[in-house]
């Protein structure tokens, strides 16, 4: 353990990067073991636990995922990806069991259940990390969302929020910097007046990290980069989607 | 560190509990850095770092909360309060700062920006832990959103997705039981058969659970507690509140 670090979990914590390449050795049983039940520990709004996980190991589905996800290689070349899941298909299957007639689906339940999946998800990347292993987060998974239920064989009131590849790194990646800690964090109330200055500096920061990452060739951002990505919706279809799947947004 | 667990971190994983007392201790500063740097450290969707944190340690502003929350008592007694937010004012800066015309708000836009809080929120709880703190989530900060926007001064689209006591526990809680992990995890694809068995089995688990806690007093279970919640919308305020701070759910 380094000096730099109070204790060898805030060091892990620290040395978080996403992980793109991966040696093709499979999960032993006991590192999924762990990684699911550290998951598991995590908070859940009232104990609902309103989440699944899918887990895929086979090439064929792995590769077809990697596809819907905008063709993100390492979603096919990590030996697990895992599909985390908002799932209040369990909770209605828990009040049809009680004979209840209501089920009230509404925002606050949308919020909860992906919530739930996201605590969950990161402890596991926790968990994860701190067996030798990699991950990266793939939002992707929501770019063909209708294709991935179909494919997962997801339930009504089952959506999922994001994949995680997970594997034995095969690269080691540079720290991508962060947001001073003074931009993210506010004493007492919300400081309006710093929001512009501090991403003024982040985009100070950010072009030279930008620039060194591509020996002088990319010329940009982070908020050239943001307006850009806002100026169109972004993945317009979810709200569509996710009324299909039976979720609903009063 | 013992036998059980193959490292410490994924021991102190295991050992979450949520702390509902606390001693009057305040946090140290770099206890604070420690914890939020970490937090910082979480993977973001496509690096937007759409959350902003709101560290509450006034006296009257935590005794407020705890009253907007549902009358938590260690709300107002923890020394640090932590209100999560997710941030999509600092992305819409950005983009004006970069005199851009349009910027899309849309579900998407609501889930990043949630999920990013709670992915950060959620190694904050492991490096506060790490620390020999307590943690507890307190969803109660959405009871009255309305409330807690004012008193935080958080902007148009910024809204509480939930708080965070710390401090140092002044009790050690019992763990309690989460479902099978079969029940959460699904190999390949959903497996629709066995929800129903778990949940009978989880029932079995959590009356035995109350029971013990209760001195035999409280007999309910898991599913019971389901119906009887979702048979009513739970906070209904919430998208009419979301659409009050600039979100939108096309």
């Amino acid at each position: 353990m380094s000096d730099m670090y109070p204790n060898s979990t805030i060091e892990l914590l620290q040395r978080h990067r996403s992980v793109r390449r991966y040696q093709p050795t499979p999960l032993q049983r006991e590192q999924i073991e762990a990684i699911l039940t550290s998951a598991q520990m995590a908070s859940s709004s009232s104990n609902i636990q309103a989440y699944s996980v899918i887990g895929v190991t086979e090439a064929e589905t792995k590769k077809r995922l990697a596809q819907l996800a905008g063709n993100q290689a390492y979603v096919e070349q990590c030996p697990l990806f895992l599909v985390w899941c908002a799932d209040v298909y369990r909770l209605r299957e828990a009040s049809l069991l009680q004979e209840s007639e209501a089920f009230h689906i509404n925002t606050e339940c949308f919020i909860t259940a992906t919530v739930d999946a996201a605590l969950a998800a990161q402890n596991a990347a926790v968990a994860a990390e701190s067996l030798g292993l990699g991950i990266c987060y793939i939002g992707g998974i929501r770019n063909n969302p209708r294709e991935v239920s179909e494919l997962l064989k997801l339930p009504e009131l089952v959506y999922p929020v994001f994949g995680m590849c997970v594997g034995v790194p095969a690269h080691s990646p540079d720290k991508r910097p962060r947001f001073d800690t003074k931009a993210i964090y506010h004493e007492e109330t919300y400081r309006h007046a710093g929001v512009r200055e501090h991403i003024e500096h982040y985009d100070e920061v950010m072009e030279r990290y930008y620039q060194n990452r591509s020996g002088g060739t990319k010329a940009t951002n982070w908020s050239q980069g943001i307006a850009e990505k806002f100026s169109r919706p972004v993945r317009p279809h979810m709200r569509s989607f996710l009324e299909e799947r039976g979720f609903r947004f009063t």
